[in-house]
């Protein structure tokens, strides 16, 4: 393609509303352009051209794991929804909206009801088992603060995909499948990537887990360990149990005057003990569905910090909320010296996991200015739960090692779905005994709007993009420096012509901007590779740019092709 | 791909509200599937690859052709749509609705709005000029009474182009290009069709041309020359000037009594004269925007029809309807009796253009039961237009051979915009003088899920789908009559495997069903050739079967390769 017919409206000013580099780059290359900053964005020539080659990669990957695509409406009735329970349940980011003729529809945000209402329709028996079908299309979510370009527009282009089993431990062989085939995909697009444990608790089903590309500006943090290949989502992390090196405190169950005490840290210092020996009792406001709520206590080591999103799953709760000190007052409850084992009747308790055998504990006694020592849990039947958040330095479960904090962007999710829609919509198929049971579900998806963004978050520096080979827009670049020299210009049609013979594909910048320019957008616009033919030519010198480090090699132009197959094929 | 594997729910079953073959049978298929019946379809694995063959040529030519493809969003902001005019003017077609923020916004039916909205804010030189940008995406448009399957979704596919220029000469040009480059669309796809003129008139604008693949069924009548090129839709046919054999009636100017002749039959058997000297007056309504309206009476020749459309354009009119009695009453018309010359003030008259020189013409009165006879409209000035419908049998304009009706299925759209969307977006570009002017627009769509609509309409038998080459969702369908026969499985096996070495998209039927079931999806699903391995493999001899014609040939084993290189490469 020659730059000069190619929209590519570079500039270099950066968007008010920016502050991610891929947002930043993205829109100064020229890739996309916002639609009025409502969170819409057009994908521009260049733009356009790395989402076809992502969507390649992702397309030949799933074909050749034996998925099938599929194109689903994407305005979607909202009697699916209402059939599902989501039609109330999703939030104000469920788009809904009436036809000229009041019936309801919904942009979809995602399909599991519209593609399990595809294979109810279509799919009788165990013989048509198992499925995997998936497409990559427009979704739309009616974002409250859409931000960071295309990390999180309203409407995205979505890789989502279902796959359909007949009992759990094929859908479990599918899962497996599907993260080798998400690692390849990922690795062709030469990310750095962690496939972590995720919370799976809101949306129901036994396990999932998310593609986490590695970059600082992640919004989600992620535990990693640095020995082996554990790496899990915060709220999902666990650790090695921890140990304590303090000596426990000794006394039998007793009240104590500990006056001034209502932190852990004043707690200790009364007690002269490590924290691990002391209950830290949090209150929290679980909210359900229809205004229902109710007031839980977790408790959980002094030396530990509560993982709200664990604490709000063990209660099967929407939200968890803060509670007063006069909320508190009103059932009962004294704030500063709350303990689990002093509760009115009504509030519900729940234990972390790392109570059940602790002994020597001190806690709370519901009073103000008591506490009780001598506390044990062994043998008592409690709710336990995991509450605690894993924090650097704890010890990696799988292998011993420190655990660290990395921040990651989650760019694929795979998911054990079970029953949770197949059993509501009823999509059902004949077992070999002709009985009519629930489909068994996975779902697996990727942001792939999200992913370009991911990729310049993770490759970029201070001048542009960095594409990677499989992402980038063009594999090569080739730049006449000054395109009024005759020879500079020959050499480049002719380099143009040998490059599109050989199915490379070439951006030429033919342009008769100066130099400088054309570098700026070269570094700015970050295809991979670059040839450079300017005034060293009358020398018989070429220059090969390597965008990554911005590495220039000057070269006899005679032997610029075996240089570019060596590197490019 | 092995058809034990792919999602195919064929079916015998018509869907209750399908009439046409190609809705009948992409269901029948399995190619689509219908949302609750609201004009809403998912494509299923079969139809996603006919949609992806269909999009490939698309994409190919406009590439070839120097188009650049984009991706715009699909939720527009009403904002645009307010800027050009168009949010008010355009029907319900139009689904608007409110985000949570209750900002306005609109499913992109067309998008001019947000290409010109792209373009002025990327182009400011004509240097940057010309451009054809171009995207094959997502288009809803909440029709009243969706019907006939993909022929008239209210979601579909399509490819939407606009191109923008300095001047009307250079967007010609590119009009001409997109001529000859829809040509090879259509012609690589195997399309029978006919680019015909076509009406321009409600949307403003020079010319434009439709692309209407011929077929029975196609809503819109078209008129065609089998002696010349020239084709065009209905409303905007013309014909080579209408001669009369008949004398004229000689008479010099006078007013006739002349009893019972509301009709132009009865008037010409009162008088013994052709139709072709009296004068038709039509009266009509015509409506504006902001509900104001205006009678008008078109005149033409006795022996030609009126063409509603030409005389709406004729007098810009939103759209005609008929005049009560009554209401002509009101302002002075008589029913029956009308003619142009004799018209109550504030009436508006359009004369057809073939009343332009024409002498010794009979009109009405006005009055009941008289008429005006030897009327003359030389040297008249007024209000001359084309007004009538070209009928089968009149002649051709180009080659003047007998004109004849076919039907045929709008398909493609090419269209000379001129400034109708620049020049209120504010889309300029700076001359070489430095001085900002409205870029001059083309825009060219295809409908490109109606296409495969149109392919199947075209291509098909009382068995089920014809495909084209190019349209094919596999080139080649290899079935095992009986895959328990191990010699039968092995050749199906080997031959599989070679044809996809050699690149050849195949179906492989490996299912365990009857060898009629699979036989009867074939023909259905309507791959352009198979390989029937059966029985008579026992003598060394399979079958290859062509798709149009059902046509069977025995072939030897050995030879089959050879064949289907022949007939396939």
């Amino acid at each position: 393609m020659r730059f000069s017919r190619l929209l590519v409206p570079t500039t270099k000013e950066t968007p008010h509303d920016a502050t991610l580099a891929s947002h930043i780059y993205l829109i100064r290359g020229g890739f996309i352009q916002s639609v009025g900053g409502s969170g819409l964005y057009n994908f521009l020539p260049l733009g356009k051209r790395v989402l076809e080659r992502v969507q390649r990669v992702v397309k030949e990957e799933l074909d050749k794991a034996g998925c099938q695509e599929v194109s689903l409406s994407f305005v979607t009735p909202a009697s699916l929804w209402k059939e599902s329970g989501r039609y109330e349940k999703y939030g104000k980011e469920l788009l809904r909206f009436k036809d000229r003729k009041e019936n309801e529809f919904v942009l979809g945000p995602t399909h599991e009801e519209m593609m399990v209402n595809l294979v109810r329709q279509s799919v009788k028996s165990y013989k048509q088992l198992p499925l995997n079908l998936y497409q990559i299309n427009l979704k739309f979510r009616d974002e409250i603060r859409p931000r960071f370009g295309l990390m999180r527009g309203r409407e995205f282009l979505m890789k989502d995909g279902y796959s359909f089993h007949a009992d759990e431990c094929d859908m479990k062989r599918e899962f497996d499948l599907m993260e080798e085939t998400y690692k390849k995909i990922f690795n062709r697009l030469g990310l750095e990537f962690r496939v972590v444990e995720a919370d799976s608790g809101a949306i129901g089903g036994s396990g999932s887990k998310e593609f986490m590309v590695l970059a600082d500006s992640g919004e989600d943090t992620i535990v990693v360990c640095d020995a082996c290949e554990y790496g899990a989502n915060i709220e999902a992390a666990v650790r090695k149990e921890k140990p304590c090196e303090a000596e426990a405190p000794e006394a039998l169950f007793a009240k104590f005057y500990t006056p001034n005490t209502m932190t852990i840290e004043d707690l200790a210092k009364f007690f002269r003990v490590d924290p691990y020996y002391l209950v830290k009792t949090v209150a929290k406001k679980a909210l359900y569905d229809e205004g229902r709520s109710q007031i839980v206590l977790f408790a959980l080591r002094g030396s530990d910090e509560l993982q709200e999103v664990k604490a709000c799953n063990a209660v099967n709760a929407n939200e968890l909320v803060d509670v007063t000190e006069e909320e508190l007052a009103e059932i009962g409850l004294v704030a500063g010296y709350m303990g689990p084992t002093v509760v009115p009747e009504g509030v519900r308790v729940v234990l972390d996991n790392n109570l059940k055998e602790a002994t020597s504990m001190i806690c709370g006694a519901n009073e103000t200015d008591y506490h009780l020592v001598g506390n044990s849990f062994k043998g008592v039947d409690a709710d336990y739960k995991d509450l605690v958040a894993v924090q650097e330095g704890d010890l990696c479960s799988c292998c011993g090692a420190p655990l660290r904090y990395t921040k990651g962007i989650e760019a694929g999710h795979i998911f054990q779905l079970g029953t949770r829609y197949s059993e509501p919509l009823g999509c059902t198929f004949l077992d070999e005994n002709g009985k009519a049971q629930p489909m068994v579900m996975g779902t697996y998806g990727i942001g792939v709007s999200r992913l370009i963004a991911a990729i310049i978050e993770q490759n970029h520096d201070d001048k542009g993009c960095i594409w990677t080979r499989e992402s980038a827009p063009f594999d090569l670049h080739i730049m006449v420096s000054n395109i009024k020299d005759e020879a500079q210009m020959a050499l480049g049609e002719k380099l143009y012509e040998t490059m599109l013979d050989k199915g490379i594909d070439v951006l030429f910048d033919d342009r008769k901007d100066r130099f400088g320019a054309k570098m700026k957008d070269y570094e700015l616009i970050g295809i991979p590779y670059s040839i450079v033919i300017g005034k060293k030519l009358a020398d018989g010198l070429v220059e090969f740019v390597t965008r990554d480090g911005m590495i220039k090699e000057e070269i006899a132009a005679e032997e610029i092709l075996s240089l570019v197959e060596e590197r490019l094929c």
